[in-house]
């Protein structure tokens, strides 16, 4: 087993090929992932068992468990998911821009891979396969860290491309797994400065407060949702109930799922009943104001930490408001600043909403649901961003990337 | 005196204010700022007076005595970057690109602010005004951590700006200074991650490595540079000896300076004479390898250390090579990925020195000295990133901005 320097030393050294591997190799090389992973799957399989037996041994959740486990579709999900990665234009080598100075020096900024990357995730193994790969197309080396319920399945995974890389000529530590799933390794990980040049937590809020407390090397925090749907006074009925419902319902458990809806005074009595009868068929709970709650059967009410609360779960808080402006002041204390959206027909109200709320993505009458990699049209994605430096909201292949100043003078030096 | 938590506040506060300022409005607040600097210059010299003062009979060295002197020239030049600051265009509010997607969602990528920053720096008052100015151009707030050799000024020049902020209907905390000296208040900003949006250290290599040790807020790592100029055996000999020259001897203490010469040997025996010749009358002291000893008469060995040394001062280390790919090893071993430089008239060996050097910025034939936001075109800096996250290279407006993604729908909703 590499130690973690050696593993960093080996994961620079592969950085340096992979910036200067063209982007058809790439491509080569993910299509011959494909092709380990078809010819795998029933081996895959068998190895995840193992995983599954050890976590039920365990006595694992069963939402654990389900997240762990691979099936032949997942399998096939993962390989569709590459299959899209080959698809995307490579953001690298682009000259974003390129100009003339004063001095008559022709300056260009390129993108250029952001060198070695970590990832720190939990026990998913398709995460495995995502992230490496879309770390690899943006040319990056990559060094993962996966919970260890997922051990087995991502040794397996992690050959089966490291395979990929060798028979293409690529260096194989260009993708490579931590094996040692000790607390003290993952906390060096965080402080690898020499080798890493970023570090990217993908879980639960608690994993990704442990990276941001402890890393030393730049990290970008991805996850925490706590998202608004704010219904204006001249909101469309029907789009409001449809953005609420999706919004809140059809996929609690993640980020840009919704949490607090906020309505204004003057369409609570119509709406709220309306609302109260359609969360019912998904058991949801409410926790609302006094104001709401003249509306509503079944309620407790909500407190300041409901507002401020993630619940991830079939519960929605509720707060009434007089105007816009209470609105933008309930999201500016509560909000993540991951998504929130405005149902208006008013021009000037989503206008202002759309200018005025801090957050990575801000809609006016779509569902929060679609901030996601693929729906925004990146192909996929390796988390969503919720800190403002050099990545916000969805990140795909361009977020993986850096850039550098390329200069071609003619021998100019300064005065 | 506010507490640390209570800046914070303010600042975010300011901050939402700021979001909103119309550029105009931003330009009338700088050119406020600077009719209170010319009418108040004599003042700011009384009272810089006081910092000088203090600082010799604390023995400080003329070097900070120095960095810490205003003069009327001085503040002429503080002026003359808040005037090329209001000419600049404010990038807050651009949409970059906007799209739509499979679902028919228009999203935009819009810059905004990045909200509230923090710069912690040295004993130089000419960086409160400019570090200031430039964050509040970019609609930030900020809050200021200057060393406390220049406590006095600093006060005068912060409130002398946060009149004109107040003058105009802003917010003054737009602009904050900690009054606090105590590490442990620098410490405690580091991880004030409730108000804190990113914080930029500006000064030494003990002040940056303390920052990013410590913060648990986003930090932009600035400042160190051990770079390089390569002279290929196809080098114009006229541009590699004034490249040199200029690079290494102009300004030495600079980050941008040159640190090291990589030279090939088959250009060694007629070039190193020339260049010793030319050092001498800058008194620049020579570490070199055997190889290029042989052409020298005053020289002493180089180490590995050496090799690996942002001297910043009157020193050159020598290296020869016996082929570009030796000379871009060397690089990959020792840059701090600052800047680099070959000189060549080959095309193919500039093309992949371009290509394959990682740093900042990477030249053909022009010196690093040019390593610099106001050479680059960009009206002025905050600081030159040496890290390869959200910046990278000298750090502009833009680059003291982020983005968010605004959606328009018509009542997507995701399946």
């Amino acid at each position: 087993m590499d130690s973690l320097n050696q593993i960093g030393q080996q994961g620079k050294e592969a950085a340096v090929f992979l910036n200067n591997l063209e982007s058809k190799n790439k491509n080569l090389v993910l299509q011959k992932m494909i092709d380990n992973l078809k010819k795998n799957t029933s081996k895959i399989i068998e190895v995840n068992n193992k995983d599954i037996e050890q976590a039920k041994s365990a006595g694992k959740t069963s939402a654990i468990i389900d997240r762990l486990l691979l099936t032949e579709d997942r399998i096939a999900n993962m390989i569709e998911s590459i299959e899209t990665i080959i698809d995307l234009k490579d953001p690298i080598g682009n000259v974003d821009k390129m100009w003339q100075t004063d001095d008559n020096l022709l300056i260009g900024k390129k993108r250029v891979p952001i060198g070695v990357i970590g990832i720190i995730y939990e026990a998913r193994p398709n995460v495995t396969v995502e992230a490496a790969t879309l770390c690899f197309k943006a040319g990056n080396a990559v060094i993962l860290r996966g919970g260890k319920d997922a051990f087995h399945s991502n040794k397996l995974l992690v050959s089966l491309m490291q395979e990929a890389l060798a028979s293409c000529g690529v260096p194989k530590h260009a993708i490579q797994y931590i094996e040692d799933v000790s607390h003290e390794t993952a906390v060096k990980l965080m402080t690898l400065n020499e080798y890493l040049d970023l570090l990217i937590p993908r879980g639960g809020a608690n994993l990704i407060q442990t990276v941001v407390k402890n890393a030393t090397v730049p990290v970008i925090e991805t996850g925490t949702g706590n998202c608004h749907l704010y219904i204006d006074k001249e909101a469309d009925h029907a789009k409001a109930v449809e953005i609420l419902i999706n919004g809140k319902c059809q996929r609690p458990s993640v980020c840009n799922a919704l949490e607090t809806l906020i309505i204004h005074q003057d369409v609570a009595k119509v709406l709220l009943p309306v609302i109260e009868k359609r969360l019912a068929e998904f058991n949801v709970e409410i926790r609302a104001d006094e104001n709401a709650g003249q509306y509503l059967k079944n309620w407790i009410p909500a407190t300041d930490e409901d507002y401020a609360t993630e619940f991830l779960d079939y519960i929605l808080a509720i707060k009434t408001v007089n105007s816009l402006e209470e609105a933008l002041k309930h999201i500016q204390t509560y909000s993540s600043k991951h998504s929130e959206v405005i149902v208006s027909e008013n021009y000037s109200a989503t206008q202002a909403f759309l200018q005025q709320v801090d957050a990575a993505a801000v809609y006016a009458n779509a569902s929060t649901r679609f901030t996601d990699g693929s729906m925004f049209g990146f192909g996929g994605e390796i988390g969503i961003s919720t800190q403002k430096l050099h990545a916000r909201g969805p990140m795909g292949l361009e977020e993986l990337t850096s850039i550098k100043y390329i200069i071609y003078g003619d021998g100019q030096i300064r005065n």
